[in-house]
């Protein structure tokens, strides 16, 4: 397997030649106060180091190990424990934490490009820290300042781990028929009792406490999602004093057996009158935890990136070596016994869409990760149509990124030929381990009913006339004959998407199906589309600097090969929409 | 997970309504004396029994134990050897073997079926009789008399088993580079040195032998692929009565530890001067292993099938199952605490897709195999004809099944959503297991090559015209107004496939580099073009009996599902192919 390489350059091209963030920070004063250009620049050269060096060589150990269970305690794969230690104490724990509890408040565009190299490393390493910082932001957004000063600040310190306690073996997706039941105490706190499953770190050795966010229903809660709260019930209870007291009655009954992210502990979680205290209000729990939603779908999504981005290094590393056959336009190296099957077409092809794949998926999550800053940190119209922007393209994230990441690291598998399916080259952990993101944080099916149902026609549309118009704004003022090679496919995708969007919200308005059988669809080609502004950004910004770098030649080049070739991609989708959801409801279940 | 069940029902459908194999037989003199329609049903549904009973019970814990590699010796998972036995026992090792060493003589119709159960039921158990039984395809079309008296014999009866051993760590698709060298005996046997990688079955406690066919180059041998020779190189080897005598010099160097099939032992074989015998011409190995290529190539892409309709009735049972959620149109189950997600569009599309992909590949399949059939057994023009089409379907029931089969699995484990990803559940393991079929045999990549430049343009569009006219027949006498609904998308579809065959064969002339870049999405264009004939053949029997059994409903709906859902698909990829060459090599290696 190749050495990891961090794609920093990229990473750079994005903040300043895309997106500007010098100008942007600037126009957003909360962020401006802490955050400049020149320390995200050494924050990212510095977490480029942490992940190459530190984290990605326990990958693969990692992936042949496992976690070991025994008896209530897991054990995290050889060199974690320090690894998370190295990583705790260089402040990366708190990166997106509020700076009011120790945390480094770096804004989403920064701890995304973070996100992205920790999973290139090792997803299962970056869901430690992952589901921490998570956890966080659910406390720091609801939980009293009590909790938020004696938990929190321990968690941006990276000396307690967190961990979001959802699932129930009959309730995934539909959290309203949780069973774990809070009992109210004379002291204000809760007693929690009910087992939950799938839990990321619910346990482990990395740190001495963990803090479980607990989602449970109080005796004479209303029935369904309207009676869940939001509790936080930490592993081992916390005197007066901060020191650590007793252990909760808390335990961990045994973890999953999967088919990747195998150093990623994924345990059952049993909660046995454990103490825990309230988050948020009363039966407002599932708004409790929709407010980190966003972020760590975001974050979910960017798992497939970095996978797709290792798995693309490691192929064309490997292309390049691998000498087999001769070009068909005659032989490139006949020096050698054969050329590399870098001269073959159907490599190329893999390669490149692996190539404008991960490229234009970092750039719209960065471009996703803007909005969500400036929803969070902006003020006013601005503000306004970034909240549309990120409710909108957060599900994009989350299903287009693994869906796209997932297909890119069997391509990069399918690159190494039979090498691909041996586990000591590496590939096949990355499909393995890439494969989970399509499945959790919300199955890409219920993100693309997010998106569709839930954003798109819940808003009557409105949320897509914001998109739709900022990209026809762009179009609009796009006129350089060099750019309209990029403008005008651009252009037809945008009015085909909004076309598109007309149909089947006409359609559902009689027929509500039509939604969810348009659901999985539609996402990909809303996010080809959305796709397709951000490699046209990219491009008119190459166009500018071709002459001073190839760098620059390369993003021209793999843009026009997106809008070539990856981009046409929506025509199947839409005549398959198109067709209806009759052929789907149609058939009777006893005639499938 | 389920139970799995053979389709019966839809292989008797396709053999008796679709493909009336009660006439064809008959009309194949050599098949004639020795298969009828009784027999195969009756060899079917004893091949069910032994896949439901005895195979697939062995799948899950192989998949957890795999196989054991100490100092040369392989032990495979529990329960395999006696399983073997049993299969061997039941005369199933020689079902496709010529009847004259013992063989049941079945044509590939009935092999390929009892292929796709046993892949249902275990891929890992199913490689190693089908290695045997394609060594045993190249020993009876080329070896000399002694050597198939003295082997095929005894791999027809299941005492002994067979392997194909071509690839080296340096040589896989390109086999002209192979190293291992084979020099002549005075006895006119060879001393075979050299080392094999990937070799499937290579080593095993199945059988007291394994018959390897070795590629080798004698000393003064041209170079490349015309230097290649194919010997016959037993474990043990043989006295002149019969009996076993001294072990060969062939040593199972290590096994591979994998993503999937790890039931299935992958060696590395270590020949050192080990005696072999010649199998057909000196130099004309190649030819010699190509004759059972297409006979393996089918299997392989069954294996796909056989993967995709196990995931497919996992995901059936559990989508019955599983409650969470209601239906958009209103509660469906209202007595129940949640619908099933067979309610849900996006659960009904995975399915459906998989049914529609499923059931299309098994038709076409049978369709194939039935040509192999007559180009085996027929004569004349009918012979030659069905000869063109093999050669052309054979690369794409390989590559296209196999990536549908792929596309299938990963769906049926979207389907469990968490719960796909653990296990004990059996959704993962199909997706591993059916990964391979997309690399050996020739990666799919290799087969889309084979279809557009070999078979293709390599016959000037010859072969081509063999299908498109079989087709256009069809279409023209296909009169009746209940089939237009699938005849008119079938007329577009072809016709758009002629174009892009002519389009493609015009720009390649002046650039052969367009072979390589359209080779996949041309595979997978004709793919779908195919598939949308052989569903036009079942709805058009179908329609005839939808009054008889529902299960004729149920194929007219899919087939329904097909045209408007899945046949689409082609848009995008002609899209693709029509974008041209030069996206793909205008970037120069460096730009990567």
């Amino acid at each position: 397997m190749a050495d990891y390489q961090a794609p920093l350059k990229d990473m750079s091209f994005l903040l300043h030649d895309v997106f500007d963030v010098t100008n942007l920070w600037q126009s957003l004063p909360h962020l401006a106060d802490h955050v400049d250009p020149e320390t995200a620049d050494a924050i990212l050269q510095e977490c480029a180091k942490i992940a190459e060096q530190e984290v990605a060589p326990l990958s693969q150990p990692g992936h042949e190990t496992g976690v070991k269970f025994d008896n209530g305690t897991v054990t995290t794969a050889p060199g974690y424990k320090e690894a998370f230690q190295t990583y705790a104490e260089g402040g990366w724990t708190g990166l997106g934490g509020d700076v009011e509890y120790g945390g480094m408040g770096m804004p989403k565009m920064i701890t995304a490009l973070h996100e992205e190299m920790l999973c290139s490393a090792d997803i299962s390493f970056s869901l430690y820290p992952g589901l921490t910082a998570g956890a966080g932001l659910s406390i720091v957004k609801h939980a009293s300042e009590e909790l938020k000063q004696r938990y929190l600040t321990r968690m941006y310190a990276g000396e307690w781990a967190g961990s979001m306690c959802l699932t129930e073996s009959h309730s995934g997706t539909d959290l309203g028929m949780i069973r774990t039941k809070a009992v109210p105490q004379d002291d204000g706190s809760y007693k929690i009792t009910g087992e939950k499953i799938f839990i990321t770190g619910g346990e482990h050795d990395l740190t001495e406490n963990i803090v479980h966010l607990v989602l449970a229903k109080l005796p004479d809660a209303p029935a369904g999602p309207r009676g869940i709260s939001l509790f936080l019930v930490p592993k081992v209870l916390v005197n007066d004093d901060e020191t650590l007291g007793e252990p909760n009655n808390v335990r961990c009954g045994s973890i999953e057996h999967k088919m990747g992210i195998n150093a990623s502990a994924t345990c059952v979680m049993n909660f046995d009158d454990a103490t825990g205290y309230l988050v948020g209000e009363l039966n407002k729990g599932l708004a409790c935890m929709f407010t980190m939603m966003n972020f760590e779908r975001i974050g979910v999504g960017i798992q497939g990136i970095g996978a797709a981005e290792r798995s693309y290094q490691n192929a064309l590393e490997y292309a390049k070596d691998r000498l087999q056959g001769r070009a068909l336009s005659g032989a490139k190296s006949p020096e050698k016994p054969a050329d590399s099957i870098m001269v073959h077409g159907d490599v190329r092809r893999m390669l490149l869409n692996m190539k404008a794949s991960n490229e234009g998926s970092r750039a719209l999550s960065t471009y996703i990760s803007m909005k969500l800053d400036i929803a969070t940190y902006g003020e006013g119209e601005e503000k306004a149509k970034a909240d549309a922007l990120v409710a909108l393209m957060t599900p994009i994230a989350k299903a287009f990124f693994t869906d796209l990441g997932f297909e890119s690291t069997v391509a990069g598998q399918q690159v190494f030929g039979g090498h691909g399916f041996i586990r000591e080259w590496g590939q096949e952990q990355l499909v393995r381990d890439c494969r989970i993101a399509q499945i959790y944080e919300g199955t890409n099916g219920i993100q693309a009913m997010d998106l569709l149902a839930r954003k798109v026609a819940g808003s009557k549309g409105e949320m897509f006339t914001v998109f739709a118009e900022e990209v026809q704004a762009y179009i609009a003022k796009t006129t350089a004959d060099n750019m309209q090679e990029f403008i005008a496919p651009l252009a037809k995708a945008l009015a085909e998407l909004e076309t598109l969007t007309k149909d089947v919200l006409t359609k559902a308005a009689s027929n509500p199906e039509e939604l969810g059988t348009s659901a999985n669809d539609y996402l990909h080609v809303f996010g080809y589309t959305a796709m397709a502004y951000v490699w046209a950004l990219m491009a008119e910004k190459s166009l500018e600097k071709v002459d001073q770098d190839e760098f620059y030649v390369a993003k021209v080049k793999t843009a026009r090969y997106y809008f070539k070739r990856l981009l046409p991609r929506t025509q199947s989708l839409i005549a398959a929409i198109n067709a209806g959801s009759d052929v789907l409801f149609d058939i009777e279940d006893e005639l499938f």
